[in-house]
């Protein structure tokens, strides 16, 4: 197959399929996104049922990934420096990395020093928004949100609402199913607040 | 065609378009976005004269984007909460995230409670900046500025510039056309001018 | 070849890889970045010995990068308004984005202002977090660190720890190769200096 005809068989297919995806779920996505089923893959990753993770997600290591989990376009889960454990009924918004090790010394010392290593867990119910980073070593306890944009750097307790660069704990959550609410902080500004 | 057949020709279609893409524009760009053509699929995506918008960007829903408006790579345009309208010659940036949705009670409540909605709208001429997130609900009215990596939350009236996580206003434009131009607040500290 | 043998072709080849990535390396990454060499397109690119980068990376106008430097997923190097001079052993994490140019002045005047451009240079050693961003004219010196999702305008002089949005400085760093150390600043709250 000569390389052109190649790229018009990928430009029929890519056409064919972003007509399929907009006639059935009203979207256009990605070339690769589009193409392979995102559930197909999380089974594939082992991941527990009704769980799904884009194609254009990197996954790395030993990561495990609970029930109806939500992992979105360009997520990178880098479990190779100690694991990553996430509960069930997660958002992991589009654009959200989680580390188990870091390069700084590594780059710093001219390759001499090797990544710093750490396991991460997030617990059941985790809200963690788009393209936050969460760094190795970080335990996320059940219930906790996390805003956009935020960098995860300390523990978060159950149930705790954390924002900003470097996170820090805004609020928290009360109640449970369908009464569940989110109480901020009486010292957050009504511009921190918005956060969520 | 099997599979390592499929593997040789996706890799001499790479770097057949690889090498036309740096004859022609000098630059090198990830298998898909070198691959389609981006002002053909803003086209097909019924976007406005002149506008375009990469391989890799999401668009669901309902999303109109005006005339000479650029979108660039890992973009999200989520509309399917409401609709999202972006008007003439804007500037997304690579990265830029934009919902018309959030989970956060949707996980915290273990699926019970649903995706909390609300339609989006940015005006004509207004620059986002890259990896800036835009929550549901948000009005970013003509001629704004958002600096990157911010987290806008709160309406934007017109001229306005904001920057930081969660944004406010640092400060305003002045002028037209070519006589435009960036006043920051008084008191803005240099390092937040320097957003921009 | 119609569209739906191309189709079947592609998930042949997309699962036939993951199962190798699986086994040699552990890992699952997205369609093109597991199916392209990232050494070889750093030579092609004309980097120096040891260098690599994500096929998701994009590379626009005049790029040089040094010896054994590591370049993530979904980068943006733009060095289309002026050329981006990066040195060796540096830590280029996934999400970080480099400009060379800014589109806020052809934005607001409707396009009839030209993108300013400035050249950027990153020395040897340096380590930038991920989803950080990087303005154009911005001279970041050797063995500085800039901690996940900063935003950095300004220049930083040899050996700065940089962190938010804007960056600041937040620290330095002490001694060289096996025996490098970060040392952070007195007034550095504990949460600001949990960046790294």
């Amino acid at each position: 197959m000569t390389p052109e005809a190649m790229r018009r068989a990928l430009e029929e297919v890519r056409l064919a399929r972003e007509a399929e995806l907009k006639a059935q779920y009203d979207r256009s996505l990605p070339f690769a996104d589009g193409m392979f089923d995102r559930w197909e893959r999380a089974k594939r990753l082992g991941f527990a049922k009704g769980a799904s993770i884009y194609d254009s997600a990197c996954v790395f290591g030993d990561v495990t990934v609970g029930a109806e989990t939500w992992i979105g376009p360009w997520v990178m889960l880098d479990g190779s420096g100690g694991g990553i454990r996430i509960g069930s009924t997660c958002s992991l918004s589009a654009g959200v990395h989680v580390y188990t090790h870091d390069t700084v010394l590594w780059a710093l010392s001219g390759g001499k020093i090797k990544p710093r290593q750490a396991a991460v867990s997030i617990g059941d119910r985790v809200y963690i928004g788009s393209q936050s980073v969460i760094a190795r070593g970080v335990r996320i306890a059940d219930m906790c949100v996390i805003a956009a944009n935020s960098f995860v750097r300390r523990d978060l307790p159950t149930r705790t609402i954390a924002a900003g660069v470097p996170a820090t704990p805004i609020g928290h959550v009360e109640g449970e199913g369908e009464s569940v609410r989110l109480v901020f902080n009486q010292d957050v500004l009504a511009d921190e607040s918005s956060l969520l």
